[in-house]
């Protein structure tokens, strides 16, 4: 498996699920696992896809939502190292993605990648205090389809 | 949310996915994740659900097949905390175990835990010394249904 290849897989995985699960390190050193959404899932997710420009210069840098008082942005406020884990479990394919999370607060940003069903998890709207929006730029890749392939992105 | 609903969420969990997640601490303090199989999915795994005694008295241990070679065992052999996440993203629920895991070394552990199958993972069957099992008796159980719920569920 070439380099391109790789990111392929990624590619092609990070655009076909709609949720993907991040570990984080909680204070007690256990990875911790949950599901996120997969805002790159079009199907699901239609303006993300469409609307942010880094998508195209950087196209696997991964957004994520969540509550601003949620137990992952306590963890990572300690630790910023995570991963994520994106899979196709019919073709025996997977892609983890490693790095540090970053905790972005740019509310135009956050306006793009709003969609209108997320009132329910943040009453205010993209303005709501309790909406964050964390970017991973992945640093290291890992893929499974046909054995073990792994990438040094660098940084 | 009771303990008894935690944890009965959790059975539930555990029987159906074909797959989960298993997340390691990597030796760069990286958490790092794969899909694993579930081996108490019945559907996919008939025999280890109805020949292991231990989950009528444990109901909650998991045993995990890998290759003593793989990289989450040189994972483990530094750090044994682990976490494992079972989903039904159709129904939005989630469960995480999280606590210590055993590598186990008991080869009629190993003999009805076997499935024919494996042979392309193990070619020598359950004797093969690259086939190992892991053990998780979980210490703290996360659930994902309408809100979230933890328990401690201690040593």
């Amino acid at each position: 498996m070439t380099k391109k290849d790789i990111e392929d897989l990624a590619l092609e995985l990070l655009s076909k699920p709609s949720s993907a699960y991040l570990a984080t390190i909680d204070r007690n050193g256990f990875p911790h696992i949950r599901a996120i959404f997969n805002l790159r899932c079009s199907e699901k997710f239609p303006h993300p896809a469409e609307v942010i420009e880094e998508y195209e210069e950087n196209p696997l840098t991964v957004y994520i939502s969540t509550n601003t008082s949620s137990i992952k942005m306590k963890q990572i406020k300690e630790n910023d190292n995570i991963a994520i884990y994106y899979s196709l479990p019919s073709k025996v394919k997977g892609i983890m993605l490693q790095g540090q999370a970053e905790i972005l607060d740019d509310i135009e940003l956050k306006e793009k990648i709003w969609v209108d069903d997320w009132v329910m998890y943040y009453p205010k709207g993209y303005t709501d205090p309790d909406f964050t929006i964390l970017r991973l730029k992945p640093k290291y890749l890992k893929g499974w389809y046909k054995g073990h392939h792994e990438l040094y992105l660098g940084d």
